[in-house]
């Protein structure tokens, strides 16, 4: 409701300003390009020698090109709410990604974006291309602020069919202003290129804010045939790869071809950006992209995950020809365009900074230090130096050590490939950063690297038996290693946890003669990105002959308080002087994702592990 | 070798043949038409009410519909291989899916397919759509007798891009003869009705063999605009799929009204098949086809499976509006054509009997019996009863009874939808079954249900543990599972049976305290259609201190005699006097698929259950 009455405010104040500007609203037009995995060099003027990529380097060299731009999330759907909300992905309420299945909510709606932003403040709104941040009506673009939306809702799309494949049963996935439409076998590139033409010749008189992301060169690889022809004697997968880059290079040649021949051209604010690093995913045939001298790629918190190409070009306002070496973020975009378009008033969760003194005075950065949170791993970057909790890596430049390298430590100003994890060599810079992580408010005690806990307890090495089995991806050790002394570690798919889906986990442990016992543990997660949720109850009884047992103890869960976050913990039945041979204890799942879950209504997850008995 | 001589002798008969009819050739045209997961009952004349499907009715009505009428496979690859060679799919040395991924062999080029008869025998061939028996140079259809190909080497494509999504990276699948060929958005079913009408057009006046297999209604479902306009009230997944048939349909009036424009109808043989019924799969939708009364679908050997819409239509020689309800088999088309086309000699392989008599006499069919072997499972039919070992049904029409139902008798005359097992009130049939079953070249004695076999030995309840894990699809009941005295069934994937992929199987079993023994035994499989082979050797040391350990005893194990049939083995290894704690077995995977197998050279998986020490 709040949010809600800063809107309507909002919008009442644009619509003055529209008044006051006189009868033709002077207003620069702004038109984001985002493009999908396109990794951190590919583009001429980023370093890419063997791609062809003119209009992308026109578009830089007519303006300013950012070389050391980060996105907040190194995945598609965090990366993109953060974009248009100008939050952090966490605060923005989408910290993984979102489903790609009709019916699945994604980013909460009382989210303030750029598009309701312009919209309140007398803009005309357009989505052309991917979405992936909600497949409900009130999180599909019309739900967040668009007044015009063309394109797939999911993760990607075959190109010619506009079906999704990649999950479940394959379905068709191309949307129009909120209506299912049917373009069989026209290329979606072609597609968006006409809708984006024909939007912007109907409103060249009104000032318009448009979202173009291009779905490219993210899987499938199905870049044009002129392009393929272009690149044939290149070796896969960079060949498909780069045919699909230079595709989006004419489609961007040709939007601005378009803003020409409409006259529009010197009062447009035409950003470009890549979502993310370039995926090295087997749907890509391992790769394809190229972070360059960087480490990391796609789902990585290394600067090859992270660090994207970014361009801004304003030629009525910006100078050509201008390079930034300055950090800054995507979450700046929304503020910095505010800030073009005389949009004073901006939600309070804002944390982007207009980068117009970076853009025009080369001043220094506003950001003295920024945090990220994604798939398990953490980063914090503080000047130059950065510390990465759990790094990932599937970039294959190196090989981080499990013992050493959980906490990894640079300076990326003089080793910006991340190579050497300086976390031994400043123990003190360490604990600065740590510390400064743990004040974040997203941020959890177990973020922090620990070694794996271990037990000691009565059922050590006993039998046990599980009367549902785990899903098969989430065996753990089997039913053995529940009660072997070790427990999981911060990951849920670390080979420990024992994963139930939309089951309980319900055992029978037998000491095979009777034990005294006082307290039983059952360690438990709750990852709501990876859709697991702490169990509803858990209740234990025990038995002396295996077939009689007692009423049951039983313990009701809660959720954690800040119930979006990660969370582990232990839960203990006590019980005084049991005396028993057989202990069944059951957990009981969730069964669905809760009502404030973007998953709600999907089976939920129940991860367990280590269960003592002492 | 031989198989040449062969082909070269009636090559020189052929052409002798041909020039014995003069200079025009009056011999039949012969087009056999393959649809691709259609249901028993999908067809107008076949029952269904719902679909419209005028033109697959008419070619009823021009000739002969058959009722009871098999597929020796309820998959894919080996119901086309048995068609095409006239053998069943065991002896067409394909008994299971061939690979969609390029590279990979599938039906072995020494079988002898009709393509190759019909060419020795001065018809010109071509292949037209599906392929999915091979994706060599050499198992691709120029290399198995077509003249002329087009179409898709793997199971299935996106109709408008020709990717294959199915597994592993997103792969363009689109080929003629032998070339890669790019048709972007172009629809398939399009592409297929404009090569076979070029072609026809293009052969009209020299006999001609096409095999034309529409890759429809196989996932994924995307039938044209028009049909799904047609069907649009109607439910999912019979929706998509009901307008997915009728969208076969048209091209199959498309083809007959090119034969007629040719002149040709009067002097072609068409025939209409389903390759076995429709599917249930997630990426149906859970379904969308109907086997009418008829139990089990795609996969089962339920009548569902392998009970499929088949016609023949031959206005020259054959009468029109004929039905014939006596059993007749897709093997039954190669004699059948040959005869038709005045093509004496076969390869002694055939098993397949021409339907000519019962086609013009409406004789009884020339089958006492059929046996049938997929994923499993096996039946055999005789007369009117029929016995299924390890029945399998996923179309949810009844549930069948792990102990009860293992052997599944019915009799066809009375029991057409196969509800009632039978098996306890005919036990005499049953046995008479199972020994005409096992007299069959290609059974095994252990395709015969037996309880699980169990053990008693030393090492169950013990500690365990094992230094690779098995792939998490197939991880048993953990390692405590590899002692805990119950063997594994006689399916991979029953949920006893540990699976390496690739990887040996290494474990350390201790006994916590030292134990005599002098024998260890390690049960395996060998599931050659499943990419499952028995290791190549077996190792076993032993310690007091669980660092140092004996010199390991190695015994190898050889491959099967009959190396494409499913086995199960128990290898022991025997040593006098052993006494120690600790126990390392070493199981050796083979690595990868050998030379023979048609994943040769890929990851081979090694499958074991119970290990015992005594």
């Amino acid at each position: 409701m709040i949010r809600h009455a800063i809107v309507t405010l909002m919008m009442i104040a644009g619509i003055m300003n529209a008044n006051a500007s006189g009868s033709k609203d002077k207003r620069p037009n702004v038109i984001i390009i985002l493009t999908d995995d396109q990794g951190t060099v590919d583009m001429n003027c980023y370093g890419a020698t063997d791609l062809y990529t003119p209009h992308m380097d026109a578009l830089a060299q007519s303006g300013v090109q950012f070389n050391q731009f980060y996105v907040a999330a190194p995945v598609c759907s965090p990366s993109r709410a953060s974009m248009l909300t100008g939050q952090n992905p966490h605060k923005a309420g989408l910290p993984g990604n979102a489903s790609s299945q009709a019916g699945h909510s994604g980013m909460p709606t009382e989210k303030v974006t750029i598009a309701e932003i312009m919209k309140a403040n007398g803009y005309q709104t357009a989505h052309i291309g991917k979405w992936h941040i909600g497949y409900t009506p009130e999180t599909r673009p019309l739900g967040q602020g668009f007044d015009y939306s063309f394109g797939h809702m999911g993760g990607c799309i075959d190109n010619y069919s506009h079906f999704f494949y990649w999950n479940g049963p394959n379905r068709h996935d191309l949307w129009e202003n909120g209506q299912e439409v049917w373009h069989d076998g026209e290329y979606f590139g072609d597609l968006m290129a006409a809708k984006a033409n024909e939007y912007i010749s109907a409103h060249k008189d009104q000032p318009f804010f448009m979202y173009y992301a291009i779905n490219m060169p993210h899987y499938p690889l199905q870049p044009k045939g002129q392009w393929r022809e272009y690149y044939k004697d290149m070796d896969m997968p960079r060949r498909d790869y780069a045919a699909f880059v230079s595709t989006i290079d004419e489609y961007i040649g040709q939007l601005i071809k378009t803003l020409d021949e409409q006259g529009l051209r010197d009062n447009t604010i035409v950003i470009l950006q890549s979502d993310h690093g370039h995926s090295n995913e087997t749907r890509t045939f391992g790769g394809g992209g190229s972070a360059g001298p960087y480490r990391g790629s796609k789902f990585s918190l290394f600067e090859g995950g992270i660090r994207v190409p970014a361009i801004i070009s304003y030629p009525k306002k910006i100078k050509q020809q201008q390079q930034r070496n300055q950090m800054a973020l995507n979450i700046d975009w929304l503020p910095t365009i505010a800030d073009y378009c005389d949009i004073k008033s901006l939600p309070a969760e804002v944390e982007g900074i207009s980068l117009r003194k970076v853009i025009e005075k080369n001043s220094n950065s506003e950001h003295e230090q920024f945090i990220w949170k994604s798939g398990g791993s953490w980063a914090i970057r503080k000047g130059d130096w950065k510390l990465i909790g759990y790094p990932q890596d599937q970039s294959g430049k190196g090989v981080l050590d499990p013992d050493n390298d959980m906490l990894f430590l640079v300076n990326l100003a003089t080793d910006s490939t991340e190579m050497l994890n300086l976390a031994k060599q400043y123990p003190g810079k360490v604990e600065e950063l740590k510390a400064e992580y743990l004040k974040w408010e997203y941020a959890s005690a177990d973020d922090i690297p620990v070694k794996r806990q271990t037990f000691k307890h009565k059922a050590i090495g006993h039998k046990i038996e599980l009367t549902k089995a785990p899903h098969p991806k989430y065996k753990g050790k089997g039913a053995a290693g529940l009660i072997d002394g070790e427990a999981g570690t911060r990951f849920h798919n670390d080979g420990y946890w024992l994963g139930f889906e939309g089951n309980d986990a319900e055992m029978v442990i037998d000491f095979e003669t009777a034990v005294t016992a006082n307290e039983i543990t059952v360690g438990a997660m709750h990852n709501p990105e990876n859709w697991i949720f702490f169990p509803s109850y858990i209740e234990v009884s025990w038995s002396n002959d295996g077939s009689a047992y007692t009423k049951a103890v039983k313990i009701a869960v809660k959720e954690p308080e800040q119930r979006n976050n990660y969370a582990r913990q232990r839960f203990s039945i006590q019980q005084e002087d049991i005396n028993a041979r057989y202990f069944k204890v059951k957990v009981k799942n969730v069964e669905t994702c809760p009502a404030w879950h973007n998953g709600k209504g999907n089976k939920a997850w129940l991860f367990i592990d280590e269960v003592t008995i002492n």
